[in-house]
Parts: structure tokens; C-alpha cells; sequence
């Protein structure tokens, strides 16, 4: 089996979400990272691919030159795909100029800065003949595809209430005004776009449940606030859901819920039972029943389908992490590219989230900013 | 110290709640069941009567003739106080009668049917110089007193978000249709009022998250629903919440939540740190700080202020339950009664929910069922 | 139905486990106490009486004078049977007294200071016609008996492994030298007899085994230790554990396990299954399986059996605790007696623990400090 | 920074634990796989570097063969060091002959089939001059580092008390009989040694306590059992231990303890404090202390010493699971090849376990067996 060839845009030494991409797409053995525009400063882009193993003619002071250079080098050296991990403003330049440049593109979420983007992108990514996949990541937890495949073949029975929560306490203080890089993006428009949390989190919460559940929003009403001194993007949200089938719902997401950490929780509730499951412990799935006792699975543990157990990688009682769910995203995606490479026709319904998942995770991020604005009032999805 | 003596209106044999009342009523001790007008069958109400103890002459046909008869009787013999554990629309009449013929009164909850009778009831009760106490029991775990200690010395920094759920899957299916009293009344408007779920736990977690923060809600906008076939009252609802010192939150309660028993949980987050409780496991209290380690606080045990540890019946890791909860309302209620017998004015701020919390609680039914009618439109509370 | 009349021997106001079983034997409403010899000091045992309501002329100076004043008061207001809740080396005598003297006896364990106290006592009750019961309060638990089912109907196959531990930290330091009543008795051994932690916790950890499982310990290898300074009996010990049938296990307690509270936890092993039950959160057994996932029963929930349901107060959901566990005790324990009253013969397996239970239980110590004696060599414990 | 280029004896694809080591050495980018021995059969061999990205040439059929071509390579070519991923028998033969070929080693546990074979190895090691490490990879987890810091610096005072399970039911049916390769070998002394569970498991337990805590255990008196039909080595253990500073303690092993899965947990108390941590669930460190409440500690979170922090891949509330603390071994023995290649000593007590861990190892194997046989006598361990 040949490995895949990556290059990245963003991520130098030092960044968080870089260094996870690297590391998922490194833990299955299927993709070399080759080349990168690791910063807008070639200094910086050639010290990152210093540490991280790569030749000097390989590091990029932009994505254009990396992009431009890399088409012309022959098949067997050029980088396959791009890797985008900057921040949501720097999402749409390189996704459409690589897509156009005949390169594969996997890229962090929110998809793009503003909705119209978002709707380019879907454009491009069809009429490049190309894979595009956005990392979700939460989905590639093999709890979370357990959660799926029983909502799929109905041991739930109908969906009537989607519970979800994304809490965070990092923004409890101003963080973004101490030189914290993460913060400071987070907190402009400029480079967030008009969603803070929402775009950040939130997306990543209303991803969650329209995957498992396979049912999606209708409508919403959010309640926004920015409680940060000065901050104008939204650091909290509350926000009501109806669902396409009648489900109803509740969401809360924030980034000043002080002391938590990365507690992304959903609770889904049908006719014949429930599932419930959290990210900060990530391999149990509790699943409650009408009239049998509570359930605790585990990946690859007793009872669990195979639409879970395939992303298994080590035994139960071993727990995976974030990384591994991360990773599964990656693998998906190689192997969505080995396919297309021995002349498989591009997946119409990809075992990893797309362009399309990304377009819903936009207009969220609008409706959510529309329906504050309009004191919590309904606004479609559709 | 000589024991105070209790009347019962409704809580026949085979009664949930009545059951729970009297075993609240006997842990610590103070108080004796003298009384009953358990059923509006007379035959029933002595068959309950011979079964707890009581003699035939103190088991009434109604509560009318209860309160007549014992208010003829020698002091040294009355019934002092009266218990009401009733359905709803059973709170007023017998509270207002008892009230008015010098009884205390302690009734179960939501106050009563409508919400004119709610504020009917405030005056009667001020006017009655008599002592009332609705039994919203959840206050009484040691845990939410640690939380509500914790957040009124400050330790938590300002409050700024509040969500708060109560979970029920009891109603899942039509069970008030096999002959389920519990479930045929609840789901009744002539016995519940106009809230189904709501009345009978939504009230609950309004209560608790007001009693825990001391901060009060503002307004709600509320989506109820009634998923169950036929049912006019809802059985689910999700409703955001603003509060009047500027905090958000949300709130989500359901009987029709598949799997779940009795899942009341609140999660409390100030500038500073944050309280995360759960009732089905009530013996602790997850706190989680800015800057220092998530601690849990247990009754009783090291760190827990003298205004939790007060109310703890036994050592530290010796498990107190829903029971318990319920007794110290009831004691709480006891040592009033005793204080006034003693010659004490009536507290103005006492140790358990008042009527004053039970108008509340119709004011939060009649604005989420407002609100509701109105797309979830905002509605005040104040 | 009438209410059984209750003396008791110790539990002066201010006593740790009086006060529990005082509230253990109201919560059913089946038993008043009517008596008793609080103190060893008159003065301070009239004061108890005061306090708990009981009359001054039924407040006696010594369990002696108890006895024989109740014995020749007329039966109707006469004590029916005496609660002994005094230090180990009280046990013996006041119980042996009031079995002669025709009351039955409901004594806290361990049964005697001495393993020849136990088999006198053993022969006494026998001679008595009286019904005695222990308080091995932890077999009360709806949840122990769920597991107590499990294994009786098979459920988890044929039993292989018994991993037992009870820890406690509140003796690491030397709290006994700081006036602690409740340390001072315990470390002192002839208040204690011979065992420690032993004695106070490792009975109840062995009569717990046993009590689930059905299957007697065969032989144990024990290494007790005094950490404690000073310290003439053990506060910390680890056991091997053989059983009659084969399986194998291992015991371990402490009461300087430092910040542990009440830690008294069983994991038991079967061909089909395990259960896994901890008494600082009762309401939950973890039951795994060889080839289905993992479950959790809760009190009253789905799936339980009639032989831990008929134990429930209270729906499930909502928690009950040491008392309610405690209660249990008492509540068969009146049973049995209305029964005997009602002209049934005793009891030959009755559903609380018995002096067969004690006995039992003072063997274990005796076989333990043998063994830790001889450098944890095996000591047969039949 | 260059990559270390990595062989692999053993780990043929389908094997476990092989895939794990090649994911857990790949995670962190430091590493490149160039060639292996992957079965002793060459057509295997083969068949497995193709999947893995190898070229056939460096697919070997044998260790020998692999050893002895890959010396003969080119430096810039050639593997640096070889991981021993074999079954027990497996462990000495290419260990000893790669250290005196001049290549590292970095192997799985337990160190070898025998102790003689240890302590020759602990020789070779030494005069090799070249790295070797063992892959007690539990030792690897952020908050297993934690409790072993915490230790260090006494925050827990004098350590009395610790107790070790590892508890797994794979074998609880005669799994070795239906051509379950993982099983077959581990029941069979041939290949496993004179431990079954003991070698497999239980080393893992003592290598856990003795790296958190750094007290070595000085006696233990063991006693194991084969409950599996017709199996020769032990499937399950109950052990006292005695430790150097006069700790006392327990551990119990299994894998017939149905329904688990992979249960390794730790208990350990010193005068001011304790900590607990389990496994499959390990981004917890579970703190009690003497006065203060309880707190939980998280990899990378509030009041983590960066002893645990430096370890930790992502921020806190991201988990980590199974492969990143094995691939912390990986990493921690790269920084040392590393170090060595640019001209540091190797050293004395690095951050990964060492031959002196696997010597340890065998020890206590070989104690535990001499114990058991003489009815869990008490074997010294040094």
C-alpha cells in the first residue's frame, strides 16, 4: 500500500489544531506530510518544516506558491491533497484555489468565513471533480457511529427529543487580551466570522446531532450573548430546536462556562429508548430503555454493531481518544483517495462529513446570529 | 420534647406521595400521624387508617369534616398541623379551610390549580397567622445547600449561565390509559391545571435553580409539547431563560424522556467557578474552579460549609437519600412550628419553601404556557 | 395495625449509631420507642429521654434496671423487644439478659466481644423462644439483594472470584487521643475485643460476601497492621480469601485510608457474569456478561426482581440511602415479631441477619488474628 | 530533525499488539518503519511489508536474517533499533542478538521466557553500550505521571497502603480452543513462561505500583489459580504484598473475571492524601485528601505539575486513550536515541522502563509461582 502525500496550510510549530491534523493523519500509517505553507512568513513556514522532517524546498512562505509550486512537480513527488488549518477566514482561499488546482482538500470546520462562501465552496468542490472533507472530528468516535447505527435501524424507535450541550470555560476571562493566539482570533470577526462560540462550538454541536440522528433542524431560536467585557462575538448561546420529524430540542454552548473543559454532551430520546454520550469520556455509549435496564457499550465491547466496531483500532478496555476519532476522519479520506486513485468514481455519501455538512454548519452560524438579533425569534434552516 | 401532631388530607394505602410524606415525617422523630382524611371514601379512608395505626374515630370521609371535628377537639388532642397530598386541584380548598380554622398547613406541590388561587392562597396564609410550607423537597438535599452556601458567599464570582433539566420517561407510552392513577391525573387539566409536565416537574427545577442562585428569572420562552396521543397537556418542554442580574440559561424537562427515572440535574456557572448536581446521585457536589482542580463536596465531608453540613443526618460517605431530602422540610417546618408553639413570631424568611415560592412556581406554568401559545415568544415572570 | 414498643441500651443524644438506628426504626412507622437506658449515668440517660420524648419514668441508669422494671410493667405498654447500641463488650451482657427475660433483641455487630460470648449467645437465643437480629445494616440495600438474586438464580453461573474492600481514612491520624469518643472505644481493645477495623468494618465486608453469594469462606490468610501509633489492634488488613466452593478472593480494609469516607465496595465473579456494587452511590449495580453489554440496575428499575423490588420505598430514580438500608433491618426484623406475636413459629431463615450471622462474623476475626499472628499462614474458618 | 528508522520483529499484520506499537511509534513523527521480520515465514513476511509501505527487500523471513542484512546496510539506510513484538519465548533470542549486532531495542513485556534469560539480558544490555526499552506502556498515561509526581514530592506523606487490580474476562471460556491465536500462546508455558495472567497482567500491576510510587515491593505471598479446564498456568491471582518502607498492600489479577475488559486500577494512600486511578477511564486522577475535599485532575488541567503536563499531546478535556501513553514510551526512547546520536551518554535512569523494570518483572513472576506453590508463603523479592 503506497502512502498518500499531504501538504498543509497553517499549522506551524507551536499551533494546537496543526499539530492534532499532523498526528491523525500520521496514527494509521496511510499519509506522508510532504510539503506545507506552515505561516504567511517564509522564516516561520521553513523553521516548522525544519522540526517536523521536511526538506527546505518544501516549505512554502504561502499557500499560492505552495499550491503553484507543487502543481509542477511531477505526480510521483507532488503533494495529493492539502490539509487546512488556519483560522475560518483563511478556509476559502486555499480550499477553492487547490480544489481549481487539481488537489484533494481535507479542512478544519467552520468550512468558511462568511454563508456565501460556504455556497461557492459547494459549487467548486462539485465542479472539481475532487475530494473535499471537513473535520468534523466528534464523528469519527466509534461510540458516536454505535449512537448512529442503532438510530439507523430503529432500536430507538421514533426521535422526539435531541438534547445537546457544548461547554467550555477557556474565554471565562480575557484570555484573547494576554497574547493567548487562539483566543485572539476566536474573538475577532474578522478572522471568526460572525459567529464566536457558535461558529467555534456550536457547529460542531449541531454536526453532532444531525449525524447521529440523520433528522435535521427545522428551525431555531438562540438567545446570544457576548458576557466577555468588550467582546462583540457571541461567548454563550441558548438555543431552542424543532427538527424536520417533530423532534424537539435544546442546545447550550458556551465559552465562559468556568471550569469545564471540553464537555460536549448529547442526549437523544425515541419512543423505545435513549442514547447518551459525552466527549471528555468518549468510550462509553449509555443507552436507556423503555423497559430493560440501563446499557453501558463500549467500543468493540459486547453487542456493539459493526458500523461501530470497523473504527475500532485496539481492543475494548483500551480506551481511543481524540486523536484516534480525528484520525478516523483522515483514514476515511485516504481512503476515499486511494478508491478515486484505481479509478473508483468519488462517494456520493462518504464516510466522512463534506462540502454539504459544512454549508448546514454555515447557515446555522446565520440563522443562530439572525434569530438573536430578532430577540430569540424562529428562523428556518431550510 | 413533645412531638407534634399531623393530619393528613388524600394518601390512602397504595398512594405515592403520601407514603413519602408520612416517612418524612417520621425520621426525626418530632412529629406523629394522628389524622386522616386519606380518601373522599370514608370505607377507604379507615381502611388506610386501621393500616398506619390510627384509631377509627380519627379517619374522616373528607377534609371538610376533618377539620371541623378536630377543631372541636381538646388541645391536648388535636391535630396541629395538616399535610396535603392531594392531586392539584385538591391543594386549595383544604389548605384555605385549614388555614382559616388555625391550622399550619404543609401541602405538596405545585400550589395549587390556578394561578388565582395561588395568590388567593399568599393572602389567606398571611392573614391566617398560621405557618404554610409547600414541599419543594429537592431544596432539602445537603448538596444544594452547599451550592446555594458556595454561590451566596461569593465563592462562585457573578452567575452568568444556568441550565437546569428534569427528565422523565415514565409517560412514554399512554400509560394513564391502563388504569396509572399517577399517570391519569397528571395528565388531567381539571386535576393538573394547565401544566402537565410542567406543573408537576418543570416547577420543580424553577424552584431549585432560584433557590439555589437567589437570583430570580426574568423571562422565559418556552416550547412545550404533548407527544403522547390525546394528550391536551404537554409532556415535554424546552424553554430559555433570562435572569434578572443578567444571567442566561436554559431549562428542559420531559415525561416522555425514555430511559430516564427521576434525572433532575443543574449545572451553575459564576465568573469564578461553577456547581454541577444531580439527583439521582445526590451525595455530591461537582465544583469545578478557574484555576484549580475539580473538587466533589459530600455531606458532611471536609470543605462543606456549616450551612450544608447542618442538615446531614449522618457521617460523611453514609448515603442519604430522596427521603431524607423530604425530612428535612419537614423538620425544618417542625422547628417553626414548635418556635411559634414556644411563643416566636412566625419566621419571615424560613427554612423551607413558602407560599410565597408556590406563586412563583403558577407564575412560571402561566407565563411557559403563555409564551408557548405565542411561538415561544418572550414572556416576564416578574 | 399496631406499633411494636422498642427499649433501647445505649445511644445516648450525641451517639452516632443510636441516633441511626433510632430514625432506622421510625421511618416504616411499624416501631415507637418507649424506653430506655441511654447512659450508663442515670442523670445523662434521663436527659436523652427528654429529649427524645420519652417520659422520665421510663429512663433508666442501667440496661439491668431496664430489664427488670420493664419485665414487670403491664404487657400493653411494656417494651416488646430491647436495641442494644452500645460498644462491642457491652453486646453480650445486656442482650443474654434480655433474651432470659423474655424480650427479643436487635443488637449492632459484631456480635460479642468474644468469639465464647458469641456461642453462648448462640445457644441463648436458641434456649430463648426469642427472636434476635443483627444490624449487618449493608444487607438492607435493594441492590445487595438484587445481586443476592442474580446469583441465587443462577444468572452469573458458577462463582469464581470475590474481590471485597471497605476503606475508611478517619482513623490516619490519631483521633483518639483527641477525646473522639467514637475512635477511643474502637482502638481500644478492651471496648473492641481483638479486632480493630477488623472487628468495626472487616465483619461487615465478610458478612456481605457471604450474605451474596451464599458460599461460606473456607479459610483466609490475614496480615493486619497497626499504623497508627501506639496502637495496639489492627486499623488496616489484607486478606486472601478461599471459598467452600472453590472460588478465590481477596479482602481489604482500613480506617486509614486516608479521604476515603465509607468505601465499602464487592466485585463477584461468575462463568456467566459479574455484579460490581459500591454503598457510597447504593442505588446502582453494574452487572457485566460474558457476551452482552454491560448493564445497570437501579432500585425498583427495569429488570429487577421481586427480591430486591419488595425492598423499595420509593419510585426508581429516587435515591434512598443508609438509613432506608438500616430501615430494612428493623422493618423485617417487625415483621418477624408481629408474626410471632400472631402466634407464628420463629423464623429458621429469617430475612435479617441472625446470631448464626454474628457467630460467623467472630470467627472471621478470631481466624484473622490467628492468622496475621503466624505471619498470614491459612486458618480454616469452619 | 530527522527520523529514527525502525524494524519490526514480529507483528505481522493481524497480530494486535503488533499494529499497536507501529501506531503508538508513528503518532508523535519522530519515527519511520523501514523493515521487519514480521513472521517466520518469508512469504508472510512479505505479504505484510506490502501492506505496511514496505519494500520487499526489506521484508525478512527471519530476525537472524533480519539482523544480520540490515547491519551490512548503509548507515543512512540502515534501521537504528528493533522493536520486539513476539510472544514471551520470543523476547531474549533477537533481543540478545540485535544489542550485539549494535542496534537499540525497544521490546514488548514481559522482558523474556525466563529469569535466567533476564538477568543475562540485564548483562547484554549493559555491555552492549545500546538503548533498551520495555513497554510497560501504562506507565505512559499523563495522570499515571501525575500521581507519581505528587508522590515525589510528598504531597501525600508517608505511603501505608497500596492496592492493584487488573481484571479482564477474555479467557473466562477456554478461548485458547477455538483457534484464538492471542489465547493460545498466553496458556501455553512454552511460549507464555511459568506465568499465565501473572506474566501477562500482573507484571504490568507491580511494574504500575512500583514506578507511581517508587517504594519497591520487598515480600509477596501469592495465590494463583487456573480455573480454565485443562490449563496449566495460572488465569487468575490474589497477592499480599509487603513493601521496603513497611507499606502494605494487595493486588488481584484475572482473565476469567467475566464481563471485563481491560480493568487495570489503583488505589494508594500515604498520612496526608491518595490518589486513584483507573485505566479505562484515564483522564482522571482521582485525589483524596486528610482535610481538604476531593479532587479530580485532569491531563493538562488545573494544578497538573508539569512532571504530567509535559506529556499531555492536546489541552485539557481532549482525551487521550490507550496508544498516545504507549506512544509516550516511544517517544521518550526516541529522545534518547537522539540524544545518544548527537553524542550524549545514555542514560542512567531515563523516562521510559528499562531492562532493570524487566528483570523486576520476572522476579515477581518468579516469586509469585515459588509463593503459590508453597501455599502463599511469603517469597522475598530482592
Amino acid at each position: 500500500m503506497s502512502r498518500l502525500k499531504m501538504g498543509m496550510v497553517g499549522g506551524g510549530i507551536g499551533s494546537f489544531i496543526g499539530d492534532v491534523h499532523r498526528k491523525a493523519a500520521s496514527i494509521d500509517g496511510m499519509i506522508d506530510l510532504v510539503c506545507g505553507a506552515f505561516s504567511s512568513s517564509k522564516e516561520k513556514s521553513l523553521a516548522s518544516a525544519k522540526e517536523l522532517g521536511i526538506s527546505d524546498d518544501r516549505a512554502y512562505g504561502s499557500f499560492e506558491e505552495m499550491i503553484k509550486k507543487e502543481a509542477k512537480l511531477p505526480e510521483e513527488k507532488r503533494m495529493e491533497f492539502v490539509a487546512i488549518v488556519t483560522p475560518n477566514h483563511m478556509h476559502f482561499p486555499p480550499t477553492k484555489m487547490a480544489l481549481e488546482h487539481g488537489f484533494h482538500v481535507i479542512c478544519d470546520k467552520p468550512l468558511s468565513l462568511t454563508l456565501d462562501e460556504a455556497i461557492e465552496l459547494e459549487k467548486t468542490v462539485s465542479s472539481s471533480g475532487k475530494v473535499f472533507a471537513l473535520t468534523h472530528n466528534y464523528t469519527g468516535y466509534p461510540m458516536v457511529k454505535q449512537a448512529k447505527a442503532m438510530i439507523a435501524k430503529g432500536d430507538l424507535g421514533t426521535i422526539r427529543k435531541i438534547n445537546v450541550h457544548y461547554l467550555q470555560g477557556w474565554l471565562s476571562t480575557a484570555v484573547e487580551k494576554t497574547g493567548q493566539k487562539q483566543a485572539a482570533w476566536r474573538v475577532d470577526p474578522k478572522r471568526s466570522g460572525i459567529g464566536g462560540a457558535l461558529g467555534d462550538i456550536g457547529t460542531h454541536a449541531e454536526n453532532l446531532i444531525e449525524y447521529i440522528t440523520d433528522i435535521k433542524i427545522n428551525a431555531i431560536a438562540a438567545d446570544l450573548t457576548a458576557f466577555g467585557d468588550g467582546r462583540s462575538l457571541d461567548d454563550d448561546g441558548n438555543v431552542l430546536l424543532r427538527f424536520e420529524n417533530g423532534a424537539k430540542g435544546i442546545m447550550s454552548f458556551s465559552q465562559i462556562a468556568t471550569g469545564e473543559e471540553n464537555n460536549l454532551g448529547v442526549k437523544i430520546y425515541g419512543t423505545k429508548g435513549s442514547v447518551e454520550w459525552y466527549q471528555e469520556n468518549p468510550n462509553q455509549l449509555i443507552v436507556k430503555w423503555l423497559d430493560k435496564p440501563k446499557q453501558i457499550y463500549t467500543p468493540g465491547g459486547n453487542g456493539t454493531y459493526p458500523e461501530s466496531s470497523a473504527y475500532v483500532r485496539i481492543p475494548a478496555g483500551h480506551p481511543e481518544g481524540y486523536l484516534e476519532g480525528f484520525a478516523t476522519i483522515y483514514r476515511s479520506f485516504a481512503k476515499e483517495l486511494l478508491g478515486v486513485k484505481n479509478g473508483k468514481d468519488i462517494s456520493t455519501n462518504p464516510d466522512f462529513p463534506t462540502v454539504i455538512d459544512g454549508v448546514r454548519g454555515m447557515k446555522f452560524i446565520y440563522a443562530a446570529v439572525e434569530s438573536s438579533k430578532n430577540n430569540a425569534s424562529w428562523i428556518k434552516m431550510n
